[in-house]
């Protein structure tokens, strides 16, 4: 694969390109790694504002993207959106509706989605879903909404590596009623009430109301300004609220920028980002080491057999590792 | 610390030492370590019947708890109590009133209650409880009751660590009412519906049809006898239940030991066991290694201030840590 014509074409904005780079970093093959670690080194560096967003099923969060998504682009920015699913990842598939759920902002000439990757596990996604992220800002994306569901630690993930968390509610319930776990609750920076429309208007109306006193609660950041987070009413089906929701959003960002939040925030991501990449690492490297790949036929069958209690087979293992000078006290 | 000793008197019932014991392994201390090795290798094999239990807040969990375990204790058993509540293991403190709540059963001799260790991952609880659950069984416990909340994550490792896996739930209401995830039906043995009692008797009734029907649709083994998985009513208020829910559970542990599943689950469990002790063991090296200590501030540094890409950062680490022959494809 020619990295450097890849690179080039990728910044260019070639979305048949920069699908197939993220198909590239998705790879866990080893060539497919370092040609990945290449291509990453070789794009330009161009920080977007990284959208999280999260919202339990029903919530209506594809209507919601893709009217959101629509306004953006036909404001003129570049909008990416990818899909972090730890339920497909489980399974090993990908959302396939995705792309069809939002007809109009995938045929747009602005935008680029791209549905969750199918790895075994939620730390791989994590890998690969940040490294998609620096594609498609490098792609020319200024926008990058990276989407998932309300199952509390893809939300974590999706925070660690977004600028601004953004959650999608249904009129009406409360939050535990919705499936929300608090912990997502705390790292919201604005509550979209969707279907705020038809018969459900003054219900969303109202539900506003109560997580805003809520939200004010939870939060005990100081590092945001008067009167964050937020809650608004939208209606993703007749497109309300879009913009008021986008303006909210654009003024935190903004002054997040202002006050060096988000350089603090995203200097303190990478570090998060560093650790993961050992741990995945690790992983990958145990699974193929030398040393290792001798030694554990013979631990794992009397580990199995109860001749050797796991807690010794593992030292044996990470000795043979790493040494026995690693684990003096 | 007279290890030698500690185990002698572990392996004799004494519970004030039990205690101790488990404080024991419960300390990340390398030295602590190293004491905790030498005293799980002298303590002898004295496998139990290990029973998972799980329901989410408000089932009833406690209170089933304490009739359950003290119609075995009363029976002549020696039943161990241990919790996993991630909950508490992300806060960093242990439920403290489990054993106000089980007032009784505490109080007797032949039970011993042992609340979740604090630890700030679930890796390290689950490393901790199946060491815990060894120590129960060499001080003779023949039932170990291992307890959990209903978050999904802490149930899959549960059943990884027991025998069989109940999961107790409250009448009426489907599981997704409940905030059962699906993939913690799948991992249940036998349901108990739990307040089969007073005016919510004939709903609990009607319940266990529903579940029982349910389960066995769900259900793929085929390495279980007929007619499992169960669903029963229970009234652990009125102790009323519980003695054909123990005569299913002894059934089908039977069942399970004379057809070699018993063995065959727990070399399983043992082999993920030595996984897991390896991931554990490598997070703890890692912490304390001299050639990853020199070397971590001044990657962090680069990585927060942008100079250098994670992915780059944590392949100079790894190769420092293992030597750059591990990751030739």
């Amino acid at each position: 694969m020619d990295i450097p014509a890849m690179a080039e074409a990728v910044a260019r904005g070639d979305r048949r390109m920069l699908a197939r780079a993220i198909t590239l970093i998705e790879s866990s093959r080893p060539a497919d790694r370092q040609a990945a670690r290449e291509l990453l080194t070789a794009l330009p560096d161009r920080p977007a504002m990284r959208i999280g967003l999260s919202g339990t099923p029903g919530v209506g969060k594809s209507t919601f993207i893709e009217s959101f998504g629509l306004m953006l682009v036909e404001a003129g920015h570049r909008v990416a959106v990818l899909a972090v699913d730890p339920s497909s990842a489980r399974s090993g598939g990908s959302i396939l509706g995705d792309k069809t759920r939002m007809e109009h902002l995938s045929r747009h000439p602005g935008a680029f989605i791209r549905p969750s990757p199918s790895q075994s596990q939620l730390g791989g996604v994590a890998r690969r879903t940040r490294e998609a992220i620096r594609l498609c800002e490098a792609a020319g994306h200024d926008v990058v909404l990276v989407e998932t569901v309300g199952v509390g630690q893809s939300e974590t993930m999706v925070a660690d590596m977004t600028d601004l968390f953004v959650l999608l509610l249904a009129p009406g319930g409360g939050d535990e009623l919705q499936g929300v776990k608090r912990g997502i609750m705390e790292i919201a920076d604005l509550i979209l009430v969707n279907k705020a429309d038809g018969d459900l208007r003054a219900t969303a109306i109202r539900t506003v109301a109560d997580y805003a006193g809520a939200l004010r609660l939870l939060r005990k950041r100081n590092q945001d300004p008067e009167g964050w987070p937020q809650a608004l009413p939208v209606s993703a089906l007749d497109a309300q609220g879009l913009a008021e929701a986008w303006t909210a959003l654009s003024a935190l960002y903004d002054w997040r920028r202002d006050e060096g939040v988000l350089a603090r925030t995203r200097a303190a991501q990478a570090v998060t980002w560093l650790e993961r990449e050992i741990e995945a690492g690790l992983h990958a490297r145990l699974a193929r080491d030398p040393r290792l790949a001798d030694l554990m036929p013979d631990l794992r069958a009397r580990v199995a057999g109860g001749t050797l209690p796991a807690e010794a087979a593992a030292e044996t293992a990470l000795d043979a590792l790493l040494g026995t000078a690693s684990h003096t006290p």
